[in-house]
């Protein structure tokens, strides 16, 4: 079944707008890639002014995503991100995490 | 947009199986309840002998979520929970947190 491949975000609230409109702007190509079912941007809690994002993308499979993160098309989605002022409102390196689907309703 | 409710489980490796079975052989009937979008449970990595699962269900909003939970559709769905074999299979209270999609490619 599908697996997800979350990143978990703690930005600051000062800089939530600015990490929101990074994602908003950024030229997003995943549809073009193979197995890319579904992206999401998640917004959760605040706590003491610091907010929880986690982007969830949605892969056929676990090679679809592994073969993303060693493509061309990955390395051009993330150049840029360094440079972004919605970069910035990051605290600490985003926390990876990988899913498998073993039960789904819909 | 759509609310996630995710609830985060702890899991002894040996007793992965039942939780699993629970999960599988559960009467789910969210599929009645209004605003319900989807249902996945994700198996995580395992770290020293414990497993990540992770519950996600999606709502139309998060009204939809709060009012199942005050629901006796909820109380139904889990009532029958505490005596399972992999109830006891999970280490510790889940951890429940709830997002809001801000962006959504698919």
């Amino acid at each position: 079944m599908n697996f997800i491949a979350m990143n978990r975000f703690k930005v600051s609230v000062e800089g939530a707008d600015d990490f929101e409109d990074m994602w908003r702007s950024r030229e997003s190509r995943l549809k073009e890639v193979p197995g890319f079912k579904e992206f999401r941007l998640l917004k959760g809690a605040e706590d003491e002014g610091i907010r929880t994002y986690s982007s969830h993308v949605i892969w056929d499979s676990k090679a679809d995503f592994e073969n993303w993160t060693q493509s061309e098309h990955f390395r051009d989605a993330h150049k840029n991100v360094g440079k972004s002022k919605g970069r910035s409102a990051i605290m600490g390196p985003p926390k990876f995490e990988g899913f498998e689907t073993i039960l789904q309703e819909d």
